[in-house]
């Protein structure tokens, strides 16, 4: 959902565009704050993308644009600006989010980019290029206050003052040995409040939670939203204190799994494909209803098998749509349940019998419940007492043994390491769809011997 | 996805128990930091987690366990122990989390220990109570730092010293005029760069953002994470400043509410469901299930309808389940794609017909080809053209329409203000399958004439 002052700015801006009223929107740009600005780009056209931008006059505003428009806006804009503005916008940005533009730009641009910046003294950007995108290394920022155990709060603060003007988020202050490895951490905060005097050594806190920078970045949000801390240190293989990262990085990271799991359960692809053109659209989502379209193709086959009992008593086919789903939705739920439950740590893959257990007890008394209910509508509307138990006790097995795999899958799948949220995808639900329908045929035919 | 330190944590605190080594636990206890230790308490048996829970010493970490472990875990544990020393503990707690904790309560039980906790000066906790749950005002905490716009820097820094040691997350200051209103802010870092005799009133930012105590939880979340701050004030209807809310809340908040869309979605409830009770379980799903079972009945008529027409052309039923899990699988995914664009703020309800234009067209695209693929079989295994054909249409229709509907209903949804995760549930997958099925049955019987 949008704010209403989104979207009142959203329209001011349409308007004075279509308008050319450059003098009123160079005044809106400047007293709108970068983020609300940023959103306003998603709902411009690309040359109206680049026409607002250059209204920017402020080179640290672009620069928080880039970093907060999506990736296909950020590649728009960089595409009609020329290179030296580029990096002259890049300069002035988190070091992070250039290493991860960079990383988006095609590479013949980036190594130009890069080459330019390095002239200029920003090496610590290449460096950053090194480590993979999800991982610590690759969200961790190079900006960060380290000390000497020695340095005194009263140095400590002369240093803040001095030096680390333009460290991002400076609430701890790292203290390393000789080799800058590091060895604890001190808040702001405990800097005001101890003697100028106190050494470091004295104050700081020696338990420092670190991570190392090939850390999977879900790992890293989950230590920051455990701990509930504000920057975890990032150390190298030789325990040397190379980046941090931040919470405003965490909670981002933490929307974004939070997207690409449930994207991945409804079968669309793991990416922001709500922004992405028609055809990526297609091809993202393509392959897993293919998975669904062969089920389909298989289920009819198994249909066309019992054709001739088909024949025999047509309406046997009217209950295929109700067994499906039954299966289907509780299947789904249990899928949902288990990775969410998984994902957020809710529940752990060292308890997969009871929890599949507990799956398999829901999925046998609603199946029972909705056996009977279904079950006693074929009576009334057929009265074929063989036919309505058939029909009764296939949604009971549909949805029991959907509600097993809906919580077995995603369990096993986790314990192997592979990633449980692609389980409740088309995949569990298109076998238990065969299952169902071939289960009910079974059980039709075999009850009412035809 | 569980840490392999976690899970030897847990083992060895199971194993301990069972041998009653309590000595051993209690030293296990100590250096264990209390968010790990929480995470114990959920593999335990209840008579287990009160066990584990006495062999903490430190009240402080007592408090920390119980904002940490679940709801049902807490109420367990306040089970087991005396009103004084659930006081006692409440007493260091964040006031946010013991208001959330007496709100579960049992009406009785949470009255007594409010007068309990009055008597020792915590009215601040009763003042949280009524605030809704789920409102700037139920999940902000009452410490804060407030200093007038005259103090300078060094005194600002003195009051740090001696009065506000309490306080949670000292990151900001914020400036009050005479009657406690919100004039400005600012950060620790400011102050201790600035010359230490500089007011206030020279240096703090006058634009601060604050919330109404009444501002859904959700809304503070997007805030927070939109200008990367660490903490917002909330201010009452007068703009008196009456609480912060904090990031580390704010992670809570982002993660309990992909949990919950991710629930809905799937028809699951929106509550953490993974760790209740079988019936608890059962109680939340029921009703989604439900409407599926009704919509199964529905379509169990509609085929019912067309019997006649079935007992001619038996392997018309064999289409049923393909027609309707692509119908869905296209559906599921239009649904949560729409669902999630509009959680995490990359698509506008304003643009709706753009959105819903490209999943029409996406509909249109996948549909021409699964419509052609699922014909080509049809044709293939019974060589009657204009069955194929009906089955290719068929085909195409469920997903088209599919596809629009999977958009349109939560767009629409949102725009009236009502939640669109429900939009993805059951409710529309059933809808669709009944008009997938009615579809297919009657371009099939018209183009065949039967």
């Amino acid at each position: 959902m949008i704010n209403d002052p989104d979207k009142i700015l959203v329209e001011s801006v349409k308007r004075l565009l279509r308008r050319d009223a450059t003098t009123r929107l160079r005044k809106i740009v400047k007293k709108t704050h970068a983020a609300d600005l940023s959103l306003v780009f998603h709902s411009l056209s690309i040359p109206n993308q680049g026409r607002l931008f250059n209204l920017i006059d402020d080179i640290e505003i672009k620069g928080e644009v880039f970093s907060n428009v999506g990736e296909d806006t950020v590649l728009n804009l960089i595409e009609d600006l020329n290179l030296d503005d580029v990096v002259e916008i890049l300069d002035l940005m988190p070091k992070d989010d250039v290493a991860d533009l960079l990383g988006r730009l095609p590479v013949e641009k980036s190594d130009v980019i890069l080459e330019m910046m390095k002239k200029e003294g920003s090496e610590e950007v290449e460096g950053l290029l090194h480590y993979g995108d999800d991982t610590a290394g690759g969200i961790m920022v190079p900006d960060f206050i380290a000390l000497r155990e020695d340095t005194t709060a009263r140095a400590a603060i002369e240093s803040l003052q001095e030096e680390h003007l333009d460290v991002e988020m400076p609430f701890y202050l790292y203290v390393v040995d000789a080799n800058g490895k590091l060895i604890g951490v001190s808040s702001l905060r405990q800097l005001v409040v101890v003697p100028p005097n106190t050494p470091l050594k004295d104050f700081m806190t020696t338990d420092v939670f670190a991570v190392k920078t090939d850390m999977d970045q879900e790992e890293v949000a989950k230590i920051v939203a455990r701990y509930d801390i504000l920057a975890v240190p990032v150390v190298d293989d030789t325990n040397q204190l190379v980046g941090i990262v931040t919470v405003d990085d965490v909670i981002d990271i933490i929307r974004e799994e939070a997207t690409e799991d449930i994207l991945k359960m409804a079968g669309a692809g793991g990416d922001f494909v709500e922004t992405k053109s028609i055809f990526k659209n297609i091809k993202m989502r393509m392959p897993w209803l293919f998975a669904s379209c062969v089920g389909g193709i298989i289920a009819s086959f198994i249909i066309g098998y019992f054709q001739e009992s088909l024949s025999k008593l047509a309406y046997l086919a009217a209950f295929i749509p109700v067994i499906m789903g039954m299966g289907g939705n509780i299947g789904v739920q249990s899928a949902t349940i288990t990775v969410r439950g998984l994902a957020t740590g809710r529940l752990n893959i060292r308890d997969i019998w009871s929890v599949v257990s507990k799956q398999l007890m829901v999925g046998l008394i609603l199946g029972l419940l909705y056996g009977t209910v279904v079950g006693l509508v074929a009576q009334l509307k057929y009265s074929r007492e063989l036919f309505a138990l058939s029909v009764g006790i296939a949604v009971l097995c549909s949805m029991t043994m959907a509600a097993l795999a809906g919580s077995l899958v995603p369990m096993t799948l986790a314990k192997i390491n592979i990633d449980p949220a692609i389980a409740s995808g088309p995949f569990v639900t298109t076998a238990i769809d065969i299952i169902s329908v071939t289960l009910y045929f079974i059980i039709a035919t075999t009850l009412l011997g035809i």
